[in-house]
């Protein structure tokens, strides 16, 4: 009914103001914000948790609206199947089809493609959740659900923006890539890419993921991440578990070399102890440090969040260098010990450390692979433990860097400039973005992220959130970007 | 049926040879031999285990059966109660009862007290038993089968000594505490020998638990164990769980400090760093080293048995001395970081550490909790974490030794040289025995541990058994322990 509401408004307002100068649009985007704010709670709605698989139908149902919507929106739409996801269980259950739709195409204007996901992560009120989750509550200026922000929030309002913008005609040829498995690890999409570089990439000039957050309530556009080389450490000693009461003093353990191991990593302030790990980190411009001069971040605020009572770094720069542009180390546990509540007088037989480096550009999986793996074996030979060991790299997922001159990120900055009246923060995330990677090694396209969410979004927690402003100017925010790109 | 039998020819045989002299009561167990194997199989038949609240009808079942056959002994049984024991669940279920029996009660005779349980650890085929863990099986010369050397096959043994020893009228008052949930912590039996204490053990001289291993082939009586005091370091870094990608880096993580504060503890050679802590172990005696010299101990064997290539003393006294009489340390595992298999990228918040150190005469719980807790504390304000520690002491079990030249070690030395033609080993448990302390702070007896399972009966593992040789010859020693304890 609503839905209704709004196309018959955007005839009229079409028929009226045709063709709508530029700021009008802001103007349009203003007059239907509760209408916005509408579709965003009958999404939120639909508990389309794709690590749930009883929920599955309900990832399809989403699936399902949002092509409708685009539909809507005038554009076409292709369901492309990944075929079936296999369970723990051993049962097979169909996983969502990714959505290739194209909203113009017309070969004299520049196409951009937004990827987003209609999937969000578990929630139930019982988690903790002030509100029901599935149920989008509008307070103090914020909009309360499960996907506000990751990432129904940021896609519907790129959508919003396009809708927006088409009143006037868009200047440029928008494909969507959207898909339902994102919270899990975005099986089949990988596929998808490869199969579709000839096709349905073939003509793209950009490419924009939807799915990140600011740095503060200032807008800031990502233009790298870090990679990850994710490492086990396997130290075995007996052959079965012992009980430390008969053989603590007689053998060997095998937690105490690991734990020996893992204090050789990492010392008391963060540095790295692999000798040769900081060799290939990429030196720190003149240029480059003048973007962190401008990043509107506060360390009280992340202090506040966290609880953390100090940081190992305490300026601005020296934080946001550490998190984003040099590697860091993190232990992140060991499997095979005791890991229960209470107590238990056992020698584990088989510990398996687990630790991984997050690496920045130019250092190299393979390189810190062998720099890893020397260094622990070298460690252990001193120790003269009777015990194996084994390292092993799990992962060695490349750090991503883009360049922020390139046309898409002009075309952002100006947009930011445009709406927000600032520079936007160029930022980096601390995390693997292993989909922007992907992007751009497959496609051999330049990718850019461009959310809308806000540092403080609690997205995969409990209370997650939009603020309205975020929600409402990151609109403008798309609908100038797809202005300005036609531009540039 | 026989069971009918065995009284049949119990009968016959009282009234053919008594009073029989004490070597033909060996005789009368050879030939009864068959019998108690018999007996074995249908008490293992039953599925006692006391960790599994569906399985607590069966317990109470082992508990009358054994009831029963202590009455047709010629025994008198009070089953005393214990309540009713809470499940996380909330749920209540009635405790197995304690049974306190007693065979004799001639003033004039000395008491001897024994101890034993009838519950079992869990067993399914599932978990690589190579026969069904509830069928007893001779394979070999051994009798498989759970519960067959812990501790039913101990505690039948005993009873069956009894009754041989009986058919020419036992020697000394023998009395009886069977429990039936010894293999989860001995619930509620502190309460019944504190409300027994002017009751039930009023008389009674020697204490004696038939629940332990020989050191090898050779019969072993245990005289001492080591205490337990089991510690927690918390480290609390962050207030909830951070991703490694946005924050590796930038905070001091909990799990470093955690992994240093461990690495401090123990050497690559298993010495335990902290400071004072070897003050107050006892010096070994020349008396006490020759009792080491005869003990039959294969480290090859220990090798063969634990996969461990190496030991951390490669003699036999120097690897039993330190899995007896000197303090060990052993590191168990981390509550609160990841535990799984795969990967997590996590920084956690808050980790718990645990350890624990075996302690020996004449350490003392609370002086080694103010070492540990001082020493880890310094430590970590040498590292200047901004992060919170709490060291805490969970269990301060202290150490048992007994004195081996008290009547009961005498004749069960004398015992045991009467049947096998050795001197007994003079053997510690490097475990800890809450029941030998407890039964010697609330009664203020001397306790003895004599039982008769071997060291590799796998006892709570898979593929228990006792061999058939320790099982007949162990009856025969506990007849010659009743006999020789009357004439010390």
């Amino acid at each position: 009914m609503l839905f209704l509401l709004s196309i018959l408004s955007l005839l009229t307002c079409q028929a009226a103001l045709s063709p709508v100068p530029p700021d009008q649009i802001f103007q349009y985007i203003d007059d239907h914000q509760d209408e916005f704010v509408q579709r965003l709670k009958e999404w939120v709605a639909i508990e389309s948790d794709s690590s749930d698989p009883t929920k599955r139908g309900l990832v399809d149902n989403m699936m399902q609206i949002t092509k409708d919507f685009i539909l809507k929106i005038g554009g076409t739409v292709e369901m492309a199947e990944l075929g079936e996801q296999e369970l723990s269980s051993g049962k097979k259950i169909p996983l969502p089809p990714v959505i290739l739709a194209e909203i113009g195409n017309d070969t004299k204007k520049p196409t951009v493609c937004f990827y987003g996901h209609m999937d969000v992560q578990p929630a139930k009120k019982s988690d903790g959740w002030a509100t029901e989750p599935y149920t989008l509550i509008e307070k103090d200026g914020n909009l309360y659900g499960r996907g506000a922000s990751d990432d129904k929030g940021q896609v519907l309002a790129l959508l919003n923006a396009v809708e927006s913008v088409n009143v006037i005609g868009l200047p440029v040829n928008v494909k969507l890539v959207i898909e339902g498995m994102e919270e899990v690890g975005s099986n089949g999409l990988d596929k998808i890419v490869e199969e579709q570089k000839d096709g349905f990439f073939s003509n793209v000039d950009y490419i924009v993921v939807t799915d990140t957050p600011w740095l503060s309530k200032k807008p800031g556009i990502t233009y790298g991440a870090r990679g990850n080389c994710y490492f086990f450490i396997e130290v075995e000693g007996a052959r079965r578990d012992l009980h430390s009461g008969g053989f603590g003093g007689a053998v060997y353990e095998a937690m105490s070399d690991l734990i020996f191991l893992l204090d050789t990593l990492i010392d008391s302030k963060g540095k790295i102890l692999i000798p040769g790990i900081y060799d290939d980190v990429r030196s720190v411009t003149e240029e480059e440090k003048e973007l962190y001069k401008d990043l509107e971040f506060n360390l009280d605020e992340l202090q506040a969040d966290t609880g953390a009572k100090r940081f190992l770094y305490d300026t601005k720069e020296g934080l946001l260098m550490h998190r984003w542009r040099y590697p860091s180390l993190s232990i992140h546990g060991i499997e095979g010990a005791f890991s229960g509540s209470g107590t238990k007088t056992v020698i584990p037989a088989k510990v398996i450390g687990k630790f991984s480096i997050r690496q920045v550009p130019n250092m190299d999986p393979s390189i810190v692979e062998k720099q890893v793996t020397d260094y622990l074996e070298h460690k252990f030979s001193e120790r003269n433990s009777p015990n194996k060991i084994k390292v092993t790299m799990i992962i060695g997922a490349k750090p991503w860097l883009s360049d922020m001159n390139e046309p898409q990120y002009l075309a952002a900055r100006k947009a930011v400039t445009r709406v927000f009246n600032v520079n936007a923060d160029m930022i980096r995330a601390g995390g693997t973005i292993p989909i922007a990677k992907n992007f751009e090694e497959v496609l051999g396209k330049r990718v850019m992220l461009l959310g809308i969410g806000g540092p403080d979004d609690s997205t995969h927690g409990q209370n997650e959130k939009i603020s309205k402003y975020n929600y409402i100017e990151g609109t403008k925010l798309y609908a100038a970007f797809l202005q300005e790109l036609a531009s540039v």
